[in-house]
């Protein structure tokens, strides 16, 4: 059985339980506390040399990590994942634009408002930038659902469970979606998918 | 024929250089100043609507973005990828590792110092935490070269490229890589693998 470290309020953790969810796979949580450094100890590292959740150790015991990673890995061969060249692509394409234009905005803004008690002067300098970069990755978004149902191929996929993830709960960062109807919409849409896998609100 | 919209100094640009160029793909290259802000103008946010460098438009008129999701799209089946799917996903976590937790620092810090007149005061207060972030993925790089010729399966391939582009002039960023000998070591073997596709030092 496969063994999936976490800490319950990471988005990208919840992208993977949601995969485990679908696709009906079972496998062991061992929660770790980032907020307690519980991913920086020497013996996390030994699992995960960047220190980081999730972390997901395979059946052979050997360790994946960065969640983007993992859920392809799971998905691979399933409907979640395109089987077309061009599609595995786009969905790669929109992955690494969570990662690189949505994650470190979005997601870090909610980190610093939502889980620490107070934000650093720096925390607070940076906070104006990073909520414009938020708001222009949303822009990316709202654009492209314009004119599609889902990101890719018009079918709820990995790319959706990647973006979905920040974006259902950025409202903890302060964002306020309400000039973004098409990714309200599709929040809708993805919902009616996700189910009841959960993210923890606050630890 | 396609058509690589690129930034001459871009390490992410590079690395899509880098595997067309081991591919023998012709392509007809454009070059945009992101210095001049020629990415974001209306008629490039038509091919890229996050106004971004590297941009590859296919031989069908679409267009594709995001460096790593390029390479591995002109990839896939080649000798650069993987053909087992455990590899791949490794592959794909030093990929999302490279954009996370190395790109961020290093190739950031390296276009503030190397390209940039002059850091805001902004920058300025961030450039200590950066460094710090940078050389903590230098670290991690370190640990796994120790045991290790290439990143995933012991040849030459994406991880590889990808960790490559920016490590390699990461030195103009001020990065001092004296300590890390395993680093060092496994950039002799990705040169002589990389040849003569060049990074430009300074548009």
């Amino acid at each position: 059985m496969m063994t999936l470290y976490d800490f319950m309020g990471s988005g990208n953790g919840y992208k993977v339980r949601l995969v485990l969810d679908h696709l009906s796979l079972p496998y062991t949580l061992v929660e770790r506390d980032i907020l307690k450094g519980e991913t920086r100890t020497p013996e996390f590292l030994t699992k995960n040399p960047n220190g980081r959740i999730p972390t997901l150790q395979l059946e052979d015991g050997s360790f994946l990590f960065e969640s983007n990673a993992i859920i392809w890995y799971l998905a691979e061969g399933t409907k979640l994942a395109p089987a077309d060249r061009r599609a595995r692509a786009e969905t790669l394409q929109w992955m690494f634009f969570e990662q690189y234009s949505h994650e470190p905005y979005i997601a870090t803004v909610r980190f610093w408002k939502h889980f620490l008690p107070k934000l650093t002067p720096l925390q607070e300098m940076e906070l104006p930038g990073r909520m414009e970069k938020g708001y222009a990755a949303l822009g990316v978004m709202e654009q492209h659902l314009g004119r599609h149902q889902f990101f890719v191929g018009g079918q709820y996929g990995l790319a959706d469970i990647t973006l979905y993830a920040y974006t259902h709960v950025a409202g903890e960062g302060g964002f306020n979606l309400d000039n973004f109807p098409q990714v309200n919409a599709w929040m809708a849409r993805v919902a009616a998918h996700a189910g009841n896998v959960f993210i923890d609100r606050k630890n």
